[in-house]
Order: structure tokens, then C-alpha cells, then sequence
């Protein structure tokens, strides 16, 4: 059950958003091994001026954010998630989003910190 | 304190929001005890298209998705947050928001992870 | 990297958004020691209905909510954390921004947890 919430301008929302989830999904059946049916995404498109960023933090050359916020339970690696990130930004990268726009979030829980439709083993 | 944050559609928000309000608020204080007056809601009302889901993930019947994103301080067990998970499902189930298209999230931090109007204990 | 993530009434964004940004991230320079070009904010605006909140919780006279919500790595200790808030609340304060109407909420995880425009260390 990670929990994918994406802010990103509309105009590449309208333009995008169902590829971008598409990419976004198959990143984490690739790298993480989720189930292919456990899909749980949230977009929320920007106006001009709501997304704030640095143009050159970290020396990157960034024009633009594309913030992706997982929330998943703590049970992967660093190279694991490192495979992730690469996956992301690879997928991202054939629909023409550059991978210095991208800023990638994790926070972790626990397995019972989820309720999705049920208690879990009930 | 916790903090809940609510995505769901415009029309369900636009319908029933103060309910739901009531309705988490109400499952906090029977299942996790918290004060009648610790209330920290935002709700975010998304038009079609920005909530994703699979209708069938963990073998559930889903039709829509409410995800309740809960933020607050790591002092509960996992039977007290399945008893609030209960709760919420409950109250939810009166409103006729069927537990099925709830998503609940918890992520946990420390009291002094918190300034609510004050610094703690000043 | 930290990310900042502001929840406020539309209002308020509108006329004051640009200040309100410079505020939350000069009070990270001066706090928490971070480089002056590591900002990454996502301000969502919000109507009437939207941020929920009780007006005394905590003995506290509120007006209105702010929500600065921040994700930031696991490296700095209570007593840090405190002079931030207060930094945040004096910047917002010159704004006429009320500190009992702020509620700031810190949510950490580590370094390998962000990917911002790169893999880090490569």
C-alpha cells in the first residue's frame, strides 16, 4: 500500500496525468514488487506560484518540480529505493519530464498503519 | 494533536464535509481518547480524475476513495488504532461512505514535533 | 530538503504568498542551518470550509489556520527544533500573521529518503 501524492502543474497534469500515473505505477511494480492492482494515488495540479523551488539546489539544473510524496511501509533498502528513484525518473524521462524536475519523498509506517477497505487479516 | 488530512471528491465534499468532519472527529475522541476540543482537519476536494484507485485491490470492492491522512504523536498501540480505524469506518458507514472507498493512513512523530499556537509547555 | 508544505486560506495566499514563502525559508537558514538555495515549498490554497480547527484547543485564542508541514532528515534535536518554530512564528508575525493561528508539524525520515533532481552521491 504505498500511497503515491503527486503536486505538479496543471498544465502537465491535463497534458499528462494518466501517463505519469501509469509511470509512476510501473516504477514501483519494478522496483518494489508491489501487486500490479495496488494503486493508490493522489494528484493535486498547481497554479503558477504554489510550487516553490531553487533553480540550481544540489547542482541540478531544475526548470521546473514535480514533487512525488510516497508514504509505504518500512521494509526497503536504500539500494532498493535508490532502484526506485532510477525507475521514476527513467519512466518520467520517455514522457519528456526531465529528471532534475523531479523531487521524490519517502516517509515510512508500519503495516498497521494502513486501513485500505478492510483491517488487514480480517 | 492529531492532524487529519481528507481527499475526496468535490461532490461528496460538497455534500456531506461537515459530517465527515464530525465523524473523524467523534471516532478520536471514543477510540483514542484525545480531547473534544483537539481538532485539526484539512480538507482537500479533488475533481475527477485526480484520485486513483484499483476497484479490486486486497480483494475489496472499491467504488470510490476517501483517503484520511493521519499525522500525530506515536503513543498508541496497533489494537487502539485498529479501534479508531473501526470507529472511523462506523461513523463513515452512517453517512452511507462505504468502508470499502476508505483509505486510512497513519504517520507517526514526537510531541515536540509539534507547535500548535505555542511552544509546548510555555 | 527539507519540504515545506503550506496549507492557508486563499485569501492570505493571495496577498501575501511571496512573503509568507521568504519567512518560512529565512527561518530555516537561520535555524536549522540549511543552504540558502534549499527551498522547496507547495503552498495550497484553500476556501472557506476547508481548515478545520477548534478556536481555544490548547488555551490558545485562534483566528484561523496556517499549516506548515514540514519533512525534513532526522538530524536535529529538540532544542533546534523550538528555535525554529520560533523563528517561523516572529518572520510570520512581522506579516501580521498570528502565531496562535500557526500549527507547525515536523514528520522525518533519512537522507536516502529523497531524490532531489539526482541520485545523492552520484
Amino acid at each position: 500500500m504505498p500511497l503515491i501524492q503527486i503536486d505538479l502543474m496543471r498544465e502537465l497534469y491535463d497534458r499528462q496525468h494518466e501517463a505519469i500515473e501509469a509511470a509512476i505505477h510501473d516504477a514501483q511494480i519494478e522496483a518494489l514488487g508491489i501487486p500490479s492492482d495496488d494503486r493508490f494515488q493522489v494528484f493535486r495540479p498547481h497554479d503558477d506560484g504554489e510550487l516553490r523551488f531553487d533553480p540550481t539546489y544540489g547542482n541540478v539544473d531544475r526548470r521546473s518540480l514535480i514533487l512525488i510524496h510516497v508514504t509505504m511501509v518500512d521494509k526497503y533498502d536504500v539500494s532498493t529505493k535508490q532502484d526506485f528513484y532510477r525507475a521514476v525518473v527513467r519512466r518520467l524521462g520517455a514522457l519528456d519530464i526531465r529528471s532534475e524536475d523531479v523531487l521524490l519523498c519517502i516517509v515510512e509506517n508500519a503495516a498497521h498503519d494502513w486501513y485500505a477497505g478492510k483491517i488487514r487479516g480480517e
